[in-house]
């Protein structure tokens, strides 16, 4: 039995909630899952369709891209999960999707603005976009390069991945990640359902207000602060 | 057995109509249902998926947010509830969401216009968007003072929380109440496709007018006055 | 056993169709069913939700709003059914929703513009949106005044109820009709559907141009002309 | 047995996916799967809804419109297949929607514009949108010169089908084909999806640019280059 089942177990249970959670269509997403100690991640197999999707068709893969584990090729954007594992040492899962309204806002390049506390309850800045990658970056080792480009869009702005944890790449769509899978499949729902409202409320009110910062605060530490009140505690 | 069972029953079931209605994702929302005899009231746990929530997880708290019954840690919202029920002896159950058009007129810090009978069908006047609160107010006890808000709002515009059964607090989302938590539970329903509607009227016609006077009167008192000849009267 | 147990089944079903196809959210739809021999139609009866409606719970109504069979009240919308069979000979059911984007060009008090081959399959012209009925009406007959208002948008349009099988009465929603109940449904989706798409096509280009004459004939008469060619000819 | 029963089954199982990949509504729709061995194409039978249809329904019919096997009248656009089937050698089978956001493009008159990268994983250039037709040709074999519209505008733009393989008809909605019937739907339903992150961009961004060369190459060939590494390469 392989040592990595359970790890399996993980990403593909989170990679079969994106169906489910209406984030993607056909193959247009991937979920991953890291063991630390073992210093590899699982990750879906490329082009696989969900309704065909077994435990055992999950790949295991290390850091510097090398297949560990499983008789199919990983998803062709295994390249930026490794990277972004190589240089995050706290995440725990990763999640790209190609989903509706996320996409929409990447597409149009622009970052989705914090216009209320269902945004603030989850991260205290606009969900940032990454620019399009520069045509060398492009022809070069494109995934390595996309993780590449959401680290430098991070540094850039001094975003800490363990506060913010999800980013939009311009043209392209949307990357979560989160303490483990199932936390970066959340993320990646959440982002989708604050990207709809942010475009609503713009069609609504072209000119609304950012959300003011004690509200901001008030929002994210009551769920994340270190007197966290929301949830079981647990 | 516990004394609230049937209270508990009852606040179980509203709150499990959320997702159903696609009012909610996660557990972005929460519904309570009181028992004026008793002076206690019913509400969700916080946190807790919708899928896994039991009728015995439900918490009893009373108007002074104090818990009389339940092993788990109540709605973050609480506080807002309880001081609903405190200010307004006649509303017998609270809803809060965060449903994506009404969060969205919320973000826009927009009234709902009145544009057409389903919406005079259920009150005469625009859906009232609470400005967001001040700084001091949301430093002090947050929740607690969002039902202030809404008092306040209620009492600068002079409508009557019986006729007026829902209201956007400005940034955030919608509170909807009722008789009971079902009913609760419908207005908070029925505001989230008047929210759609309008969004989709203004679309079309950005030079919309609201509905006249007469309709507004005639739709209302079909199904609310004193002669209503809408349902079967019971 | 009733003698229209028939005429309530045909009115059964089609108002099943509604909450499955959309239409609907709780109670805000009816249908039914005429009987032109026995001078008589089933409707559904006022405020029942659906997943509670049986078919004995059906209304029989004459042309001239009397309960000839059923227990409870029939639906608030009664007299308008009652004054569209009585004046218009040949439909055969007729169907009045509160569907979203329906109501939403009808809240715009806008025609829907006949942009495209989906509609030219259904109707020539733009589906009319009848203006808000004037104060003594609303005041008067209601729901009678509001078939009289059908009715004058048809007279004044020069429109023929045979070959135009629906209608938005202004700040209100959609009424459709048809050879039987089933086909009135059918054209309410329709209907719904037509509306979402000429929103969209707006969106989308603001100067959208409509249909060509050419294609407007030649899309009607593909379905419903004496060359008819589409479906099974039966 | 008949001897097109492998056929039939394909053409049955590619129709069937239509409603469960929301792309149509009632009978609006038409999917076709070609034997180019036989010479022949099985297609869905005119106006039957999909809840109804059987597998003996479907009709086989030559390049030149005659029936050769099946006791329904093909779908009415059946002349539109067969020519398509005639002039390009290569492709496998066709499907033709009314689907929401592509019709609504093909009523703006509007080519979608490549946006991102869930387009470019598809095709390299905008999807274009055929202009109407012009009256002569409406009034002759509408059919048969929906097809001849179509190949002109892929003449006229330099297209090749095996690799665009969807378009727009101005006014009407979408056709899209592949190598089989199953590839046809697929490629319909991203069609739609790619219809509908279009229409959002610009909501978003009037001024969104097109995707830049470099990228629309890469991923492009990522999935369809002769290095593709997209997929289980099978």
């Amino acid at each position: 039995m392989s040592i990595y089942l359970t790890l399996k177990q993980e990403c593909y249970n989170a990679n079969m909630q994106l169906p489910k959670l209406d984030l993607v269509v056909y193959t247009f997403g991937n979920v991953s899952a890291v063991d630390r100690e073992k210093g590899v991640f699982a990750i879906k197999p490329s082009g696989v369709p969900y309704e065909e999707l077994k435990v055992e068709d999950i790949v295991i893969v290390d850091f510097d891209n090398n297949i560990i584990e499983g008789n199919m090729r990983p998803s062709s954007d295994t390249k930026t999960h490794a990277f972004l594992y190589k240089n995050w040492k706290n995440i725990g899962g990763i999640c790209h999707t190609h989903s509706t309204y996320a996409v929409s806002w990447a597409q149009a390049q622009r970052d989705i603005p914090i216009f209320g506390t269902t945004h603030a309850d989850h991260l205290t800045v606009d969900i940032p976009c990454a620019p399009p990658m520069s045509d060398d970056l492009i022809q070069g080792d494109y995934e390595h390069n996309t993780g590449q480009q959401i680290l430098d869009c991070f540094v850039s702005k001094g975003l800490n991945p363990e506060e913010v944890e999800m980013v939009l790449i311009g043209n392209h769509g949307p990357f979560a990640w989160g303490k483990n899978a199932a936390k970066a499949v959340y993320n990646s729902k959440v982002m989708e359902e604050i990207a709809r409202m942010a475009y609503l409320t713009l069609q609504i009110n072209p000119n609304a207000p950012r959300l003011k910062d004690a509200l901001i605060k008030k929002h994210f530490e009551r769920k994340h602060g270190k007197d966290a009140y929301y949830g079981q505690g647990c």
